[in-house]
């Protein structure tokens, strides 16, 4: 009898929702003055779209929507007894769940293809299910916010979505440093030590140095096979450190001969000028070890860091080729960004960056004394709500404790009172809640 | 390999979401003017909180979703083999998709009880789910809105909620009916006339007078197994019209003697009586052929309609008594009004209602010459964005002719063009894209 929701979900509360929405508002703000524009799509697709992107494990997480009517027409008796779960999943099941919103925009950008414009910048924030096993921080339905571009190559697109970043944390107050890498460097480097199988091994054991110290790191190269003169060459690699210009000298020297390495570094180099000259709020920093969706980027690949809070990234994204060739539509390059929604709240609760207009709840609750005080109170109560003053006024005519109590509860900042000789004199009392004051005043015209 | 997405959903382009933005917004707006605050509930629930909430047709409906792993776990061979389609989704299945946002929010009252201050005002606007035949103007995937408050049988409620249907459709400039009636009356009436039973019948062969005149009414109620007299006491109800106290006087007549039939007059009464001092925009009117719901709403029953489009209601809500009951928490009075966002959608449409400020494409598209004129526009766009312009850089130096019929295609109002003159003067061009006409401006003082 006990009612409850299924693992991994969540139900938000009032408070809750003033605080995502402002999050998500801050961040649809930005993205709308950076001339990307909205849409939709279904919660369900056809399983036939998101199959097979995701990987055989992904498969696995997709929630899948069981036919309506008998989903069991065209089904033999040795088929349904083989109990293969995966295979008569496919047989039950046409739609399944959105698991991200990039297969989806794929699918959008061909299905749409003769009414779009290219380049075409989309934003989209919307729920996507996986049935991952549920834990601190994972959930089973959870909000992206992402934006790309696709049919540009441009990396004037990559300096816009790093503006993006940085002005969506500047307008939090969360301060962040923005990585950056590029795939082109990663397959550079792991071709020149002659591994290019490698390469995600290599960016692994670099990124625990701070963990593990140089001899860790070496040893887990080793361990993953790769001969000495390959780790020797990649010394200097693990090490690196400077400004971003010294770093790229140093990748610059191994990189040598390398075609694909060298244009790496030149559209690292192009974007981190660009940036310079637009004095961001926040530090961009090039970091090797950055190999997030390596078997998907193509390009320059980011993350962000909260600086101020023990957290994984908080924002992430890069360019990709020939996302929609899964379509049948070859040959479009895009670049995207997603902001955790998840995270981010997590980081503005733990600093308490929420700003006090960020909360929605009523500013005044007009208090409730019987059927004439509420006659004489309702126009001035709409008065308020006419001038934008967000106003509730208590339902019943219940003892006054209990209406105070609920203010409180609710953390309403103003309380107004009406009895016999306000009515008389045409005015009202004003209660400020926190101060306990009281004023007098003309119902008419006072406002908050 | 043409992608494409389930029958009865839809994607929305942009143009299509600033539209739907603009109405979401308006209704947010006025929720939060008058004091309800919103919630969010997962897409999925458990399927033992939606089965048999929405009679036996509802539980047909239901988009169940898959469990994950091996769903034939405990399921015996013969059970399998007897494909019953209905009971085995209740083994296979675990979850589905929410069905409207009424049974979540008295699940949401229930499990959070403790932590709720009551009367509990929540607003709610998010997507439900239907396996209904997709049909013109019927969809799989549809939002709701919904707003209820609970804890509180004030009819202070009702008048609210009259005030908000008003205000939201004034502020949408939709010129409508609001219509109002009370399940107490019906009960009534069918009492007086002894047919207890036969209320859903009643009101449905009455609603037909407009279309098939007295004499096929009449027939109607005979055909339903109204027994003359009863027919005849009736007449005064089919023929009521006149002013909202002219219909009340007649139907008091009636119902002089029904403690109910009564109660539901005098409710109705103070609703519109009290509106009358709060010179609403739009009419408010007694109409006793109102019947939505009708095994579930308790008093009050409201429905909107637009005055100038051919279209279905537009928005109903109404009172229900033990909404959370079916969870174990009697005694909770509440009342309710649901806005049907896509009907609205349609009306403002067909009546080219979306003022301009409602679209939110870019305003000025800077048009991209090569990268010494891109470095030289780059201060400007991120000055213009930071004072609030939605403004694009186009990514790439492409011809001249395509740029402009990007700005075109996209609707943007102003172009900006720098080249060699432009960057020595430290000037843009402006082009207003409706009129052709183009001034030389300052780069570092123009705004828009």
């Amino acid at each position: 009898m006990k009612p409850s929701i299924p693992k991994g979900t969540r139900d938000f509360s009032p408070v809750e929702m003033s605080k995502r929405n402002y999050i998500f508002n801050t961040i649809r703000e930005v993205y709308s003055l950076y001339g990307f524009e909205q849409i939709e799509t279904p919660a369900m697709e056809n399983l036939s779209t998101l199959m097979g992107k995701y990987g055989e494990e992904g498969d696995k997480l997709l929630f899948k929507i069981q036919n309506s009517g008998d989903y069991f027409r065209g089904i033999s008796d040795e088929e349904l007894l083989s109990r293969d779960a995966l295979h008569l999943a496919g047989r039950f099941c046409e739609k399944g769940l959105r698991y991200d919103l990039t297969v989806p925009f794929a699918r959008y950008v061909v299905m749409h293809r003769d009414d779009l414009t290219l380049p075409f910048r989309r934003y989209q924030i919307q729920p996507v299910w996986r049935a991952d096993r549920p834990q601190r921080g994972r959930y089973r339905e959870f909000y992206q916010c992402d934006a790309d571009i696709v049919g540009s190559d441009s990396l004037l697109n990559e300096v816009e979505l790093m503006q993006i970043v940085d002005t969506v944390f500047t307008r939090l107050g969360v301060r962040v440093c923005i990585k950056i890498n590029n795939r082109k460097i990663l397959t550079g480097i792991a071709e020149m030590i002659g591994q290019a199988e490698k390469i995600v091994d290599i960016t692994v054991a670099i990124d625990k140095l701070d963990k593990i110290g140089l001899d860790g790191v070496n040893a887990e190269l080793e361990a993953a096979g790769l001969p000495a003169d390959a780790i020797e060459s990649l010394q200097p690699i693990i090490g690196l450190n400077g400004t971003n210009s010294e770093k790229l000298q140093t990748i610059r020297t191994l990189l040598n001969g390398s075609t694909i390495g060298l244009k790496g570094i030149e559209e690292t180099e192009f974007i981190l000028n660009t940036l310079e000259g637009l004095s961001l709020k926040n530090q961009v920093e090039t970091d090797l070890t950055l190999a997030r969706g390596l078997n998907y980027y193509t390009g320059a690949i980011f993350e962000v860091k909260a600086l101020d809070v023990e957290m994984g990234s908080i924002t992430g994204g890069g360019r990709y080729d020939n996302l929609t060739g899964i379509f049948g539509m070859p040959g479009l390059s895009g670049v995207g960004i997603s902001f955790g929604a998840d995270r981010i709240y997590d980081v503005l609760n733990q600093l308490d960056l929420y700003p006090a207009s960020a909360l929605t709840r009523p500013q005044v609750l007009f208090v409730n004394f019987g059927n004439a005080e509420v006659q004489y109170l309702l126009p001035v109560v709409a008065r308020l709500r006419h001038n934008g003053v967000r106003a509730e006024l208590y339902p019943d005519a219940a003892k006054m404790k209990r209406q105070m109590s609920y203010a409180n509860a609710r953390q309403i900042p103003y309380v107004v009172l009406a009895g016999e000789t306000e009515m008389q004199q045409g005015m009202v009392t004003l209660k400020n809640m926190n101060t306990g004051e009281q004023t007098l005043v003309d119902k008419d015209t006072f406002t908050l």
